[in-house]
């Protein structure tokens, strides 16, 4: 998507052709920098301390990593270490450990001294899918969404809400949440997004900033304001990304997701989950069995009142979710549908 | 409740015998100050910008507001102005008009060499009412949570959780919802409360400073997590305030206040609305019918992310209600129980 209108991707190589350029995300919406990776330490405290976050971008961030220890060092022991590190850093997207597993798993036949290039071509190659089936997401969202708008007569804007930071700063480009919203602006259909604030860390600034860089008309809402919204008739459908969602349908998505979603099924709005199947985890039942990361107090801010417990994720049950939207259409959130449409995915 | 010890209201005359010290909130919970009123803008100026914040507590505060007023000019215009101006100050909290009104009315007919002593009397009577209705509410909503942690059979802690500050910084003492709570503890029960931090002016901060000062246990937790908290059953049950509850038991609060009764519901778990009957507006029918104020972007902090939309409360169906906890105990929450407990506010 666009910055200052010039097309913008979160993470690619360098100029000098093996550093790993990514936004720095911790510094926005103040400020829009770029930091460049250049060992496999940088990648995991990358990650660790959400200089990149979003399920599919740490995902690709971590076959970075991989090749960037490769790079440094090419022997089996350096591998397993850097696997090591990286799937330490966050616990409860599957993806990270999805793309380090496929990296590690595509360089162990692989010769030494062959490794770091492999390595880079892979990591290219995820990205690009990344691209890929983000880009197909907003084409599969944007139909539904668009079928929303007409149902409502088209007078007026699409009124959409979104929680956290499911755009393309959550991915390589486009998003994933956001790819359909930015797909029917630039199909020209007329949209406002409400963006949640999404505290404790506020990604819901990286959503407006983000929107807003292209176009895209929003507001910013305080994470309690979307029920009320969604009872005055002010919300035409929701819109929300997923860190893992499991053999059952339920999604792991940011802290909150849950309570939207229960206001939006108590208001009969229709509640939108976006996913590339890289964060599809049939491996797991339930989504009461997905691990839930707890994170630093710090991240309340200066203020720290006394003590916090600052749990990152909550399960939305699939029984709240209208659809999900991959990047092979629309996917009904039961488990024969997944299975279906994830053969290759699904237990066998 | 106590501040380091020392038993405090939050409105008291000051030592000169006519000025109106209360407690500015705006500075908590980093420092504790107290602010003296001395005219009846002071007072405005009090309600409007959150110095003294909570439905019973910005109802005295305007009928000390109407005496301030009497002291300086003791006419009918002046009553009628000072009247005018303190209900123009916050739209939806029922109580600051009920108040401003109940002090008008009993002065028009009085001499206006009498006023301002009938005007100072009438607002401590009125500070005395409410430590009383909020005394008795602890009492009836202490009854009903000491049953909960009884049902779960007294081992661990009883684990409530609370939106925004309905303690007793938003009353003269005690509280509503903190006031069971205070009850309980002072019992010996022990006790565990989740705070939500209740973005965007984070109110819970206050919430933890007057629990932390009365040696409550607590902890701080974003307003997205309560969800997930219930869903785990990690919450015995809920309680909040009320800025205003109407005929058909609808209760308008804290925004955000409806997603966790939606949770609630969804979990099982109990969700107690604590409320002296000052905040009744049996007049009204419903909650849709009740005008939501909307405020400042600038209460979203420095980091203002672009355009704002800033309502302060929502609404919550009386479906989602457990119970009303009340100064005359426990009502249910539809019209008829509220006119049985409540005939002189009903409509004839």
């Amino acid at each position: 998507m666009k910055v200052d209108g010039k097309p913008t991707r979160t993470i690619e190589l360098d100029a000098d052709g093996w550093g790993v350029s990514v936004i720095d995300q911790t510094r926005l919406p103040e400020r829009y920098e770029r930091v460049v990776l250049r060992d496999v330490e940088d990648a995991a405290r990358a990650i660790r301390t959400m200089i990149v976050r979003g399920a599919p971008l740490i995902g690709v961030t971590a076959a970075y990593g991989i090749a960037l220890a490769m790079r440094a060092d090419a022997t089996d022991a350096s591998l397993a270490r850097a696997f090591d590190k990286l799937v330490a850093t966050r616990p409860t997207a599957v993806n990270l450990r999805w793309a380090a597993t496929r990296a590690r798993d595509a360089l162990r036949d692989v010769p030494p001294s062959m490794r770091a290039e492999r390595a880079y071509d892979l990591a290219s190659a995820m990205a690009e899918e990344d691209v890929d089936a983000c880009r197909r997401i907003g084409e599969a969202g944007a139909r539904l969404l668009r079928e929303v708008w007409e149902r409502g007569g088209t007078r007026e804007p699409l009124r959409v809400l979104t929680h956290c930071n499911a755009g393309w700063l959550a991915t390589v480009d486009w998003g994933t949440a956001l790819a359909p919203l930015y797909r029917l602006h630039d199909d020209g259909v007329p949209l406002h997004v409400w963006v949640d604030e999404t505290r404790p860390r506020n990604q819901g600034y990286l959503t407006a900033w983000e929107l807003e860089k292209h176009g895209v008309p929003c507001t910013v809402i305080a994470d309690n304001a979307g029920g009320l919204l969604m009872r005055r008739g002010e919300v035409d459908a929701c819109i929300v990304g997923s860190d893992r969602t499991v053999r059952n349908g339920d999604v792991c998505n940011k802290i909150g997701t849950y309570l939207k979603a229960l206001a939006a099924h108590d208001c009969g709005v229709p509640f939108y989950v976006a996913l590339p199947s890289s964060t599809l985890d049939l491996a797991t039942a339930s989504g009461d069995d997905i691990p839930i990361e707890e994170r630093a107090a710090s991240e309340f801010g200066d203020r720290l009142p006394g003590r916090v417990h600052n749990p990152a994720f909550d399960v939305t049950p699939a029984r709240l979710v209208t659809a999900l939207v991959t990047e092979r259409g629309v996917v009904h959130p039961r488990e024969e549908s997944l299975a279906r449409a994830f053969p290759e995915l699904a237990l066998q």
